[in-house]
């Protein structure tokens, strides 16, 4: 049986699920144990923290993203309860994508170890990758078209504009463009060879953002980050949506597992989750449609 | 008692140990028990395989780095085999820099986390990261000059030139320089204020290598990759050694820890592991002098 390819499981994902909304598990021990105190140690404090956010968003949930630094800061106890939690996810939920943000970028050798690492062992279907190396950086994921692979292309940070905004000469055309759009349209024209390659961008850079979705076209799922914590609005989204209005999906982590009522009434605290990601994906639904 | 300065560190060690070698200990599981077979677990083989080929060429070696990436590929064991070697490093040879090569390229908050995971928990006392994000990337490092942080400047794999030599529009004078020239003057002039910046770039593109030293000036630290198996060649290096020609050394990895000679021959495998060592240190000594 052939493995469904990672775009069709996001894309499907995208059409039936419209909330627009990717669970940012950064479920990090500290902030896990203040929130809600331990069940002993970390590896089951944090893996049953993220059990219980997951049943209680996951008809909301697009897909998750687990940021695995925030796993591997707390040693191999760490790096457990984010195997289980995957492990749970593909089990309860199979058709809800897991991507890792961890900004990984090997090569040759190397990467086959990041495959082993990321979907192997730690049980995601895709993986973000930076574009600074090259195309060489995503060449082993596309042999599997069951992998998915985003690239940061414009990010949320305040110093992204120091590259990524660069004026680059066009070796074709010639023109200045800023180097994040001419790093979009290599990956459409060029990278994005077997159909497995998805893109990132900040809401914090709204127009950056419109572009990306201008070079990428209307079919290629765009992941946003950036909204709340970190000063984007979700306005900014409007028009954004891309094919059928269904090919864009916006990472909230925070703001879903530690929201402050939530933190204010820990007998409801995953109530309050609920409530966090539902109120998040009516905000984005509304915008998908003006 | 302050801890030692991690460039301090690291040109103290240019100095007093003139081989400019940096040995990768890129010790994948599968490829050291191919090779010598196993003594046990995974963890115990990779370690046990460390422990000997430090012990053969600690007096030889700038520095080790790590590929965090082959340790990770195989688990919670690769990861505590690493954990080891650090550890082991540390109380044996304390005045020899650990560097993880490991790209990770976080901001804010997960990049605390990424100082507990490299740090903290696997014993680095350096950390390589990619420039994508801008200075973010590296702000968390600067406070504790203790810390270590390698920017890839140009790397050594096929599409390094990709995004890393396009012309771009230099924001100041106007005129058009590469990429990775910018890249290396901002980390100059603007991040590196707090001096625990070393600078990675390819030995398999000679010319842009030349402008890398030219550029981050002769008292910049630049850890040179592409020797050997990636089709580097060592003559390129002559004139690019810095002040007191001792501001650069040169990684190899599978040269040192997998020579053909040792593999014919496995009774006196670490013997021929210091012979390929003091051979390449020889090589190195030699052009440096020219």
């Amino acid at each position: 049986v052939a493995a469904v390819r990672f775009i069709e499981k996001l894309t499907s994902r995208l059409e039936s699920t419209p909330t627009f909304l990717c669970v940012g598990l950064d479920s990090r021990y500290d902030r896990v144990s203040e929130a809600i105190g331990t069940s002993g140690d970390i590896e089951s404090t944090v893996f049953d923290f993220n059990r219980r956010v997951v049943e209680n968003v996951a008809d909301l949930a697009v897909a998750f993203k687990m940021n695995v630094a925030f796993y591997a800061g707390f040693g191999a106890p760490g790096l457990a309860a984010l195997r289980r939690t995957n492990a749970f996810l593909r089990e309860t939920f199979p058709a809800i994508p897991r991507i890792a943000d961890c900004k990984r970028s090997e090569m040759g050798e190397s990467v086959k170890m990041v495959i082993k690492e990321i979907f192997d062992d730690l049980g995601f279907d895709a993986v973000m990758v930076t574009p600074w190396f090259g195309r060489d950086t995503v060449e082993a994921y596309l042999e599997d078209p069951a992998r998915g692979v985003a690239v940061y292309i414009h990010d949320s940070n305040p110093s992204a504009p120091e590259f990524q905004q660069l004026p680059i000469v066009h070796p074709s055309s010639g023109a200045q463009v800023p180097l994040f759009e001419y790093v979009a349209e290599r990956i459409v024209q060029e990278w994005n060879s077997n159909g497995n390659i998805f893109l990132e961008a900040g809401l914090t850079y709204p127009q950056q953002l419109r572009r990306v979705r201008e070079v990428a076209g209307e079919e290629m799922p765009l992941l946003v980050a950036g909204l709340g914590a970190q000063g984007g609005k979700a306005e900014d989204l409007i028009g954004l949506f891309g094919a059928g209005r269904r090919r864009l999906f916006v990472n909230s982590s925070r703001g879903i597992l530690f929201p402050a009522r939530a933190i204010r009434a820990k007998d409801r605290y995953f109530e309050e989750v609920r409530r966090a990601a539902l109120e998040t994906s009516q905000t984005l639904l509304e915008l998908s449609l003006r």
